[in-house]
């Protein structure tokens, strides 16, 4: 067990417990040894860990092997995937009923040539947050421009190349004009950095002329409010993240957006992934199926090392990644 | 035709037109000439009215009786529903295909006991406003909180009743402690006097202990912002009106509310009840019976004189009404 106090780029000092659980017997039948693989750093541990007490395990999502067994479901040598926290080895057990912590074997079509930090990517939960959280709250139409930001991130990436498949016209932002040019290669139809353009306003204007019919956010505050004035009517936003906001200390403020939801009879959802837990496995084989046909293209951001996690994290945050930023054990 | 400019008591000065058409031939097959038995004046106006150019009939819904008809599906003394706008006389086209021009027959089985006056309240607009965006967009399900504010005008009064058919616990706000009576009255479990308790917060811990499933908004902002705070996981929220916001040069602001939708996993939808035009029969005949059945209560204003119109309105907009406000002619 290994204490790091963390002194962010983004100013907020915290601590993270870095939880190295032994080899050891096992205890009860049911009960696995996993050796995480790949741990994953995405920007919602950023919001929950304002919440976290010191000296409790960092949570996130890793894929491991199992290298000591007492379950005849999950023999030595099998993948999984888990919300197993962040460590390098820990004890899953395999009969917990709690469905926030499923345990996952990888798909048993899994093709070999794809890495198994897909499994935390496109294939995990960020692919599944794109894919279920565009189709099912927004509902893309043929013909519909989808706009995401954050969108050379592991969500926004998939979101924009869901919404081609859908038909759509797809439209992202992103902090880097090596990300903006990274997202036409992937078949945005517009794309801009949202540091550069004269006005994001302008930049709405242009890249979505006919208004946004689907609002995948991951920024939330200003940003939110701006692309509003953009939805049609009837419009869909689908709220994933407030990255903006996670290390503010008051509330962000400006104009309520009640009025215009009102008026444009708009349908705006926060969700959380996990409540379409049953649905992972069709979306993940889903998600393998377009990979295969080049249909999704994926990029990762490699951090090698357990220790260097907090940087890992750290630079996923200030947006260092393109693409999903995992980290190699 | 009478041009009137009216000052209201909320510090605007705005023209209405009274238009009052003269009884005349018929020009076309289809045609009928309608003489308004009621006018309706409804908060969703001053909305409206802010961008009605001077000169135009005022908008707003009216049944009246045919005393001319080239229509033989509406002879002469069949009583209409429409959103004829304020006027004392009008032709109406009964072969229209607009959907926001629908011209209704007061339902076949409409009990002679009843007011016609209830076509544009409880069996009409307001009516189906309330039963069809709490029921569809919210979708209480029994032992669920609901709460609405306005809850003692057209609409808030039928949501709390709905509510509470449906086995909820129905909490209300009004702004006056005679409201409030005849809230307690309707059955709502709880109701408040919005201006005069020590805070809204207090009010609703005290009266949705349990926190809140679904809201039903008619006032937006500060108002709407507090309610976010007291919203259950997987809250609905439904926006149908925004009255404290109406008169507003510059949109209000407060603390943005993505962050809460988010972490509550809310859905928030903005609606206008003309969205489920073809559901209104269905919504009509359902109301009237649980009119006849005892189990929804109504409260009728009744301005009387076509002239006291914008009387009648701005006596509306502060609040001077009890259940629905109409102008009978």
């Amino acid at each position: 067990m290994a204490r790091v106090i963390v002194s962010t780029a983004i100013n907020v000092t915290y601590e993270l417990t870095l939880l190295c659980q032994i080899k050891g017997s096992l205890q009860g039948v049911g009960e696995i040894l996993v050796e995480s693989l790949f741990n994953s750093v995405d920007p919602y541990m950023r919001a929950y860990t304002r919440q976290l007490p010191t000296g409790v395990t960092m949570i996130g999502e890793g894929c491991g092997r199992v290298i000591e067994s007492k379950s005849s479901d999950f023999p030595v040598g099998t993948v999984i995937m888990g919300r197993y926290g962040w460590c390098t080895h820990t004890v899953l057990d395999t009969k917990s009923k709690d469905p926030m912590n499923v345990i996952r074997k990888a798909p048993a079509d899994y093709p070999k040539d794809l890495p198994q930090s897909l499994l935390l990517g496109a294939v995990g939960m960020p692919g599944m947050t794109a894919l279920l959280g565009l189709t099912k709250l927004c509902e893309p139409k043929e013909g519909e421009t989808v706009f995401v930001n954050g969108a050379a991130g592991a969500v926004g990436s998939i979101v924009g190349q869901v919404a081609k498949i859908k038909g759509c016209r797809a439209v992202g932002s992103a902090g880097s004009d090596a990300k903006v040019a990274w997202l036409k290669e992937l078949g945005f139809d517009a794309a801009f950095n949202y540091k550069t353009v004269s006005s994001l306003d302008a930049a709405l204007k242009e890249g979505a002329p006919n208004g946004i019919d689907c609002y995948f956010d991951n920024v939330g505050a200003d940003f939110s409010s701006t692309v509003l004035n953009h939805m049609n009517l009837f419009g869909r936003m689908a709220i994933c993240g407030s990255i903006s906001t996670y290390n503010d200390k008051e509330p962000a403020k400006g104009p309520y957006p009640f009025m215009t939801i009102l008026s444009k009879q708009m349908t705006v959802t926060g969700f959380i992934v996990t409540r379409w837990l049953n649905e992972w496995p069709k979306g993940m084989t889903q998600m393998v199926q377009w990979i295969k046909a080049g249909k999704i293209k994926y990029r990762e951001h490699v951090t090698e090392g357990f220790e260097n996690m907090p940087k890992a994290f750290i630079g996923m945050l200030v947006g260092e990644n393109t693409g999903k930023a995992v980290v190699k054990l």
